[in-house]
Formats: C-alpha cells, sequence, structure tokens
C-alpha cells in the first residue's frame, strides 16, 4: 500500500430503489466510512443513493469518479434483472461488458458446473479490464475499474471483503477523533465552541456539536477531528479548560 | 393539500459531518421517504449526504432544488458554529439572512426572556421569505424556501415536526408495495422474475430481489412496487403462479 501525506478523499454510491424507498435501512455508509479512515486515512466526503436506473448510476459514476480520488458503489452485482450496476458502470466507463474469466471460473467451482446456471454466470460478467475484489462470503466477486470499487449491497458480504480491496488504495493519514459528552445544552456553550474552532481553523481540526438525549436527559457531544494529532491534543485542552470554567459536568 | 395524477419526486439532502464519517447512524433517511410515500405520495428518487461546508450545500441545495419537485434538508439549523445550513440556503437563493419575527418570538417564549442567549436567538435567523415549519419538541422551527424545506438532524425532533409541513406539499400517487419472502437463492428465480418484469414493464410495477439471511437460512424477498394497484395485484398474482410451479416455500 501506497502512502500520502494527506488524507484522501472518497464519495460512496448506494445504488438500490429498496434503500431509496425506505424499505431497506442502509448500514454500509457508516461501516465502510469509518472503515476507510482506521484502515486507509481516506474519507468519505460526499454520499449518494440512486435508483436502480441505468442513466443515473452512469451520470453519477461518472461525476464522482471525476470529483474524488476513489468511488465506492454498493449493490446491484447480484444475478437477478434488476442488478445492473455492472453493466451501467462499463456503459460509464465506455467499455465492454463481458465475463471475467476468473470470476467465471471461481464461481463455476463455487457453484459446480452442473448448478453454474444463467443467474450466476451472470455474476461473472463485468466492465473490461476489471480487478477482482475476491469475496470469501458468497463467492461472487466485486470489482475496481478505475477509480470506481464496486461491491456488493447485504451488509454481512461487503464487510467480508473490505480487506481484499486495500490493495487497490493508496493509504492517507489518519483522521483522529477525540470527544466529550457534557451534560448541558448546546446554546450554553455556543459561543465558546466558536472562539475554540476559530482559534484551530488554520490547524486543520473541525469541532462538531451534537446534541443527544439518554436516560431521560439531555446532552451534547462535542466531537473534535483532526488529521494532527498535536493540534488534536491542544484543541482537546482547550475544550476541558473551557468546561471546569464554565463549571460543566461530564457523562462518563 | 392539493392533488396531483401522478406520484411527485423528491431528494434528500443530509447535512453533517458526523454522518459521513461514520459516527453517526443516519435513522432519517428511511423515515422521512417512508413517511412521505404513505402521507403523501411523494418518492424519494436521491439522497445525498454532505459535510458542513457552505459551498458544498449551497450547490447541492441548488442542483437538487432544479431537478425536484421538493428537497428536505437536514441537520444544520442549531445553535452552534457549525450550524450552516441556514445561512448556506440563504445565499443558495441570494436573499438575505435575517430574524423571523415569529421564530424569535416562538423562541423567546420558550427560553424566557433572561435565557434567551445568542446561541438561542441564532435559531431565529433563517433564509428571509422563509415559512415555519413548526417545532413540537423543542420549539426552534424548521423553514421552507421555494421548494426546499428544511429540518433538524435529530431524528425524535425531526419526526414530531413532519406533520406541520404537509401544508406545503402537493400530494401525489402512493407508491403500493406487495412483497414475498421465499425458501430460496436468487439465482433460482432470477430469469422467471425478469420475464414477469418484461410484462410489467410498461405497466409501472418495477420489482426488487433482495437476498437475506435470517436464523441461519438464507432467503429472498420479492418486492412489488406500484401507484397502479391493479397492474400491482396482476403481477403479484404472476409472481404467486411462478412460485408455485417452481415449487419454492415461502416464509411467513
Amino acid at each position: 500500500m501506497k502512502k500520502a501525506k494527506k488524507n484522501i478523499k472518497a464519495a460512496i454510491l448506494i445504488i438500490g430503489n429498496e434503500v431509496l424507498s425506505g424499505r431497506t435501512q442502509d448500514l454500509n455508509v457508516s461501516f465502510i466510512s469509518h472503515w476507510l479512515n482506521i484502515n486507509c486515512g481516506i474519507s468519505v466526503e460526499e454520499v449518494r443513493i440512486i435508483p436502480d436506473i441505468e442513466k443515473k448510476i452512469i451520470f453519477n459514476v461518472r461525476d464522482l469518479s471525476r470529483k474524488f480520488k476513489y468511488v465506492f458503489t454498493t449493490g446491484g452485482i447480484g444475478p437477478t434483472h434488476d442488478d445492473i450496476t455492472s453493466l451501467s458502470i462499463a456503459k460509464a466507463f465506455k467499455v465492454k461488458y463481458c465475463f471475467n474469466k476468473v470470476a467465471f471460473s471461481i464461481l463455476e467451482k463455487y457453484y459446480g458446473k452442473n448448478h453454474f446456471n444463467e443467474g450466476r454466470k451472470k455474476m461473472a460478467k463485468m466492465p473490461s479490464g476489471s480487478s477482482l475484489i475476491l469475496n470469501p462470503s458468497s463467492a461472487a466477486p466485486g470489482f475496481k475499474i478505475k477509480n470506481v470499487l464496486c461491491l456488493p449491497g447485504v451488509p454481512s458480504i461487503l464487510k467480508s471483503m473490505m480487506g481484499n480491496l486495500k490493495k487497490y488504495l493508496i493509504k492517507g493519514k489518519v483522521v483522529k477523533e477525540k470527544n466529550v459528552s457534557l451534560y448541558t445544552v448546546e446554546s450554553n456553550i455556543a459561543l465558546a465552541l466558536e472562539e475554540i474552532q476559530n482559534k484551530y481553523l488554520n490547524k486543520n481540526v473541525t469541532i462538531g456539536s451534537y446534541p443527544f438525549f439518554r436516560l431521560g436527559k439531555v446532552g451534547v457531544s462535542v466531537v473534535l477531528r483532526s488529521d494532527n494529532n498535536l493540534s488534536l491534543v491542544k484543541c482537546y485542552n482547550d475544550i476541558k479548560k473551557m468546561i471546569i470554567k464554565k463549571k460543566i459536568k461530564e457523562f462518563k
């Protein structure tokens, strides 16, 4: 894995009517985003969820592929008629949609020659020139073409494949996080937080403030993020001083 | 609420670093999407998740506002420095960002004059010409400007406000859904499903096929969606016949 000096930016493209309709709760965004940052120093900077419609897949793959270092797609690489991601991405990059020999032989071996029907064979078709992302759960591989990495939609299968795509990525600097949860309301610390944020704006630390309700009590999580550990710690100490000054208690 | 003859298309724009980083699991997309379809006959056709960065909010609000009948935003309308949705949307539409008198008086009454500090006052600032979306949970209202409706990110507060935005929407035709869950694998029904989908392509029925794992068994959910009830029932009956012909058992 090559290394870059900065954090690297990526997008996720979730392809699936079932997520858009509200029928299926997406769980892949938070998993992929967290995994990419921790393991590869890659930050997800945009997510799009779109339907299984060819022209929309083509448009969004091209658009995100131009704007980000990497694009991770999920969904639409199975055996049924509504699985149109692979074909659409071949069209997006104007390459052939054809059998990948290695994928074909993996799937033929997995299912056995007598049970390797048309639906299953379809899962070996992908954009010409793709590299495979091997699937230790259910055999059907994902693939990488240009800077787009295609994964299945089922979370458990997707998770099992992440380790196998690491070799295709350049590693950036991991964004580290520190947070404190406080017994207070946001408006009580808004001005103080803004002052601290302004102090660290040029030191690449972002401060987020998120209200929550827990066991009948209201609170605020203050989350600091940076790829510069020294600045992160300094900023964290400033937040701690502010909390003491304001006599705010922490949720532990 | 006015009525349209067709289903109406909308987008959701989730604004928040905490969702992109994987720290917070978004729960608003599935709720809003389901709620809009059932209550208003409005389908969510695209979702974007973006960071708390002004130029990104401006670009995406303008882009989605042009492409869809309605845009629903979540997040970034609280009292802290990282809440920049209202200001950014004012800039997107080139209108002033100023106090809304009604919102100001709601918040002043809620907090009491002596506790109505700067952070709290900020929540009464919004794009000039906005209409309010009242908030029965925590007072701070959302707002509608042009075809963009702005809601908070905290799911429980957002949910409590949905009823109050209905008056701003034209009602479309509800997309109805039928589904069967089967003891089979996708590749066993792929060809048959494709034939049925082709038969109903011009009758506005979409068939989705989603593998799942439940209690150690694999299965497939076949989901039919249409705003035409007669076509939906006919298509459903064809699926049922196919299941009987193939001797596939149903998960009940």
